[in-house]
């Protein structure tokens, strides 16, 4: 199959397919969680609600063009896998996916995108502008939210979550078009631009069900690991090596210069040749036509997917053992479930 | 004197200047409070650390270049005149400068602009991308803040305020240069994006330190009514019908398009030339360097200038009226001497 990059297209290796998996966990537990989702759904629409015509229009096009509303998702579940469901759990879930969303529109602002999830992003239609301040008010209406839940641990942690993201999304800029970049800090920068807010979904349903700090930090280390598989395999994606049935185009952290552990991996081993390349390519961004192809094909040659997605793999076996304190049952089993399925989607 | 707009000079007017206020009251409020506002800075500098450097660098940027720090000056002086200032007070005053702070970089972002506050503004040095992000972790910041305090009703409080911020601003966007824009719709536009954080700085210090409904609602009206005041006396700045001393250019709103109400008082009782004219230089955004020149001469001939700061004047009336629940004291003569010092500064 061909997958498209900009206005080229490449060739997708055969050797790594996308598995018809039997059971999608994600899909199993937002069939388990659906009258909690549903929930958290209208939860979400009533919130993005405002006088202001273009917030909704604005908050709807990104929102309910759907996306996999695996962070609210997460929140939902490690409540009943605690046991207990309560509305501050649906608040707190629809607070996650309004950080979530926020962050969606200011980095399609930063990163100069064309599409998200299947459509023309936002700030193409709106303006840069627009998506900055509906940004801005999906944020502060996620502290309502969880205002309105009374529970001051949860507003800690979601806010600490938030200034992290912030941070991480920074330390990523700073890091645009280094090919010095090291594994340690591409490891922090995913840490805390995307775990962080997967480890506060889960650690939030916990505080809310006052569950322990054992199981709370368990919980939290599930989500945390969970993010940091989710996150390289996202990053691995990027260069394409697969075929690949979720309507996401490659290539795009190539275009920007945004050096993932494909390519960091890629440059520790590379020749002088390659590296001279990957100078010219991410350090001075003088990309051509076949360049892309040409980086997919060294880091092919060089095992660096494979090797990303190991790396990714132990992140989801951390996560299966960090739920190990809680009982057994439908929710846990299919949360283990899930953390495979984050690495095992594309492999 | 000679007012800067882009790269042409307009002459002032000699019939408004500045005045040499006897006593300055902001200056006056800082210096009562000057034990409590060095304790804010502290806290601002502090929770604008970092180990990513480009943070605490842009941040200092802004936050260093001063300002006049009148939003958190209001959080202090609103204890003292509820006859107690709490450490609690000085992090929400702390949060308070953060939120404005985030709007800051995210309005220069928006609106292209060159200068804030005597420098180049944080944008044109560090790149869009890093001021909203930067925006974004003080935004978060600001959370975390005010979750130390343990006030859930200040965090109510100020997390509406922000997202009515965020709606002002939105609102306001989707009124640029739309000539038909009514005052009603310019004084919500103010409303929102200015006097709600003026309302909400006030409104915390009260219920920090608990005075009861009826004194809190006082504050909270003053607030709201000299934010009124400031916003319109700045719109009417930008038309630089005055000696400035502020070290303000002028014709910002003119260049974006923005309308404020002296165009929309001009516009009202413009001739069918004047609203020609309007239509080109607002609406289509055909500007010609003699333009701004001749929009601040239609405003002086009908007046606008001057009935916008009567209405300054009656908004600062209102917030000083708001006070008179309270007991006479310095806080409250010199926080009601502000209410008239902030139209008078230029009149």
């Amino acid at each position: 199959m061909y997958l498209t990059i900009g206005k080229t297209s490449v060739n997708a290796p055969a050797h790594i397919k996308i598995s018809d998996h039997p059971s999608n966990p994600a899909e199993k537990l937002m069939a388990m969680a659906k009258s909690d989702m549903e929930a958290v759904n209208g939860i979400i629409l009533e919130r993005m609600k405002s006088p202001v015509g273009m917030i909704p229009d604005l908050a709807e096009h990104l929102v309910a063009a759907g996306g996999k509303r695996l962070r609210p998702l997460l929140t939902i579940a490690g409540g009943h896998l605690c046991g207990d469901v309560q509305p501050a759990h649906h608040k707190l879930a629809a607070a996650v996916e309004f950080i979530h969303s926020a962050t969606l529109l200011h980095d399609d602002v930063i990163d100069d995108s064309d599409m998200r999830r299947g459509r023309k992003v936002a700030n193409r239609i709106w303006g840069n502008s627009a998506s900055i301040l509906v940004g801005d008010f999906l944020f502060a209406r996620s502290f309502n939210l969880m205002v309105e839940t009374g529970s001051l641990r949860a507003l800690d942690i979601l806010s600490t979550a938030s200034s992290v993201i912030a941070e991480g999304e920074v330390h990523q800029l700073a890091s645009l078009r280094n090919v010095k970049t090291t594994e340690a800090t591409y490891l922090e920068v995913i840490s805390a631009k995307t775990a962080a807010l997967f480890a506060a979904a889960c650690e939030v349903s916990a505080v809310i069900t006052d569950i322990g700090e054992a199981k709370t930090d368990a919980l939290r280390a599930y989500g945390q690991n969970l993010g940091l598989a989710f996150q390289l395999v996202d990053d691995a994606l990027d260069y394409g090596g697969f075929e690949v049935a979720l309507g996401k185009s490659v290539g795009d952290d190539f275009r920007e210069g945004k050096l993932t552990l494909p390519v960091i991996r890629a440059i520790q081993s590379a020749n002088s040749e390659e590296l001279a390349f990957w100078q010219r390519v991410m350090s001075d961004r003088k990309q051509e036509s076949t360049d892309f192809e040409r980086a997919v094909s060294i880091i092919r040659r060089r095992g660096t997917l494979e090797s990303t997605l190991e790396l990714a793999r132990d992140y989801a076996r951390e996560a299966r053992t960090a739920l190990d304190v809680f009982d057994d049952g439908d929710w846990k089993k299919t949360l283990m479930l899930l953390a495979d399925y984050v690495v095992d989607r594309i492999s």
